[in-house]
């Protein structure tokens, strides 16, 4: 099992190869003028896992975006891990702050920087040649499947609809999954809580066209004028969002658990100037790190109406839009709360408007427990290679599917991450730390190999 | 005189392919991909009126778009009249709400549908009619100056600053106008008032690059929910614009006024028929035609923020940003106003953003009287043609040069307009009245007819 150095260190160009490869394929899964790169970049997978020692890798169709389907059954006899990971990438704008193209890898300052470099195309690679590793060296102990999704950044619509079906063919006995963060890049965590979404679309009709602000304006309601009004109404001086209901299940963290999550290095000053921000704003009462891990939250990811081009133009807007989404946290439901911002959005409108609202995909939250074979196995493989113990973390980020595998698979998962949160996931410039990306592979192999001692 | 009937039946056909030759030419004057399209369209107007009987027309350069000057003296001891009009307009987007393109005129239902065809090319070429009828026929009493601009839509910047060196070129007795609105197609009006206007662009920053919303979400303020907020508190409960001083100059409107304005024809049922709007959203205390006539206003113009595609994206955007104008009557200063806001918008930001603004054009309010010899040939000719008294009326419009021309040329303006608030003026499917068009080329005729008897 030390060969993994080793093996890693001679392999490594063309891993590097293999995976731009991967990256140059725009798998915007969003964008439905990517429809075609997305099945390229679905059989550049499968190409991928038979040359890393599947005995069967597959693309099979959904009703969204394919998923690729593969395995190495070594035994049915052995226990059986299913890997999840996905191939579509978030949007690219504003394509203007990238400083390279977003689908031209590139290696700056031992960063990978492109679309998909950590999430997810990266850390699933990770995987990928950790099992290439294990295949080669005839160390594999457990039937491995894949299951690798190309909609999780909509949030997975197609794959929930699609698991029931399959349950026989994942039939596993755990979830290893990569794509989440760890806190730094020598201080290495596993993810025990993923946080739910709920994500709306919200229209707000004025007159039936734009209208002359001059001749119109003050008599005729202006419906960004109205969108404003109603999106400051969501959240009240504490910062508390005002639908309500909305926290009604949220459960309040016990004194231990603050204590605990108090204990995770954290520089609010660092923080701060990372983001070149002033200020932080938090639900009042609480922490940075409980506000992010353990409390749900409404943003606008998106805001858009009238003129917003080079110059003025003096319209009054027909119709103004925003896209909001919600964090949710364990116990609340995404269909519950959508169905409380709905309910709240529409009576909070005023006469003058109509307002419609469209619900996008969501997620339930996740809680992992630590008392598991699986997690003790991470915790030991991290080990190995940082040298310290891993921290359990809730992190304030979604994987809608993983909670969906629970209750359609009834299996749990690991979530073996290797990302940071300044790899500018969703964002201009996203990249992925080569270090963290051969710390990964060498972590994941030592993981197969605890986990099998923990089991066999 | 009562040859100009005959005169536009017979030649009809010529103007409208005329007029359609000036339209064709996408004069956009905010958009810098338009720029020799500006001076294409200024080429056109300089040959337009030396075939309509200009002794000299020509291009004059600014620091912006050019200006057309062009001439016809008669005798310099005759009064002069100076023509102003502005063969720049508006951008065009939407563009996917237009029937047809924007810059290929079509003739339906009676209008001419073009970016354009009212505002203000289609108004213009009236007055170039009406003057090539004038001395084709031998009946010019007057020298006529014009001066057509092509930044009207961007606030006149460059011709504001032309104009005080050009002041013996523009000597003139009057400028004559058709830039404005009647109440209806048969229930003509003189615009005796215009609101004047400030335009600001907002932009609230928050951490330096756009982050991932389940990261940072509940911890980092996120920018669009901040603008909103910030715009919300803009106006309060009875929608008086909370800016402190900004109502300062600002009469309150006589009972007389508010007596006269309320006997101008005006149906809300109708107007919010037309709109397709339930209810209307006045100043409370005014009505519908105070409000937009005779009241100051706040209204964004444009939003933008994030991510506003397909799909969803969930991203904590890094900055937002609004276009908001301010409509101002009489007393108000632009500039003070614009400071205003920018003192109030500063001071209201959190510290969790930092703001910037800026000041697009502005332009003072103006108001005509009633009892000058211009008003009366103006009352005479549209009653003449019309069969009915013109109403004067407040446009809550701006035309920020109209007061520019009284202070640097200290020259008054007749506006004799002859659009129709539902010409879908700066919106898309703008549209002229074919019938308004021939009656614009009548009563701007007779209106040399009348004002010659007035004044000679």
């Amino acid at each position: 099992m030390n060969s993994i150095k080793t093996y890693i260190e001679t392999n490594k160009d063309r891993f590097l190869d293999e995976l731009f490869g991967l990256i140059r394929i725009p798998s915007i899964s969003s964008e439905s003028e990517h429809k075609d790169d997305m099945v390229k970049t679905a059989q550049y997978i499968v190409d991928q896992l038979l040359k890393s020692g599947a005995d069967k890798a597959e693309i099979m169709p959904t009703t969204g975006h394919p998923v690729v389907y593969a395995e190495k059954i070594i035994d049915p006899a052995k226990p059986t891990i299913l890997v999840y990971g996905h191939y579509d990438v978030m949007p690219v704008d504003p394509l203007n702050l990238w400083d390279s193209p977003p689908f031209e890898p590139e290696i700056r300052d031992g960063k990978i920087f492109a679309r998909g470099a950590v999430d997810d195309k990266g850390q699933l690679f990770m995987q990928v040649k950790a099992f290439e590793y294990l295949v080669s060296t005839n160390q594999l102990q457990f039937n491995v499947k894949w299951m690798i999704e190309g909609e999780e950044e909509m949030g997975s619509p197609a794959l929930a609809k699609w698991l029931p079906g399959q349950k026989d063919l994942l039939k596993a006995d755990l979830i290893l999954v990569s794509d989440t963060s760890m806190i730094a890049i020598n201080i290495p965590s596993i993810t025990v809580g993923l946080r739910g979404l709920a994500y709306m679309e919200v229209e707000v009709a004025g007159p039936d066209k734009d209208l002359h602000s001059g001749i119109y304006g003050g008599a005729v309601a202006n419906p960004a004028n109205i969108l404003a009004k109603m999106i400051a109404s969501l959240h009240d001086e504490n910062n508390h969002i005002t639908i309500p209901g909305f926290y009604d299940d949220v459960l309040d963290l016990t004194i231990e658990e603050r204590r605990d999550m108090a204990r995770a290095p954290f520089n609010l000053v660092d923080y701060k100037k990372k983001l070149d921000i002033k200020a932080t704003l938090c639900e009042k009462g609480y922490t940075v790190n409980e506000c992010t891990g353990t409390r749900p939250t409404l943003d606008v990811n998106g805001i858009w109406s009238g003129y917003t081009g080079e110059g003025s133009k003096t319209v009054l807007p027909a119709k103004a839009f925003a896209k909001i989404s919600m964090r949710l946290v364990p116990h609340q439901d995404p269909h519950t709360i959508a169905g409380l911002f709905t309910q709240y959005f529409e009576s909070i409108a005023p006469e003058t408007v109509k307002v419609k609202v469209t619900e996008h995909h969501g997620g339930f939250p996740y809680v992992a427990p630590t008392d598991t074979a699986a997690y003790r196995a991470a915790s030991k493989a991290y080990e190995t290679v940082f040298g310290i113990k891993p921290v359990p973390t809730r992190s304030g980020g979604s994987i809608p599917i993983i909670s969906t595998f629970e209750q359609a698979l009834g299996v749990k998962s690991i979530l073996m991450g290797f990302g940071l949160d300044t790899d500018a996931a969703h964002s201009p410039n996203e990249n992925f730390h080569l270090e963290c990306f051969f710390n990964g592979i060498e972590t994941i192999t030592w993981f197969y190999k605890f986990y099998a001692e923990e089991l066999l």
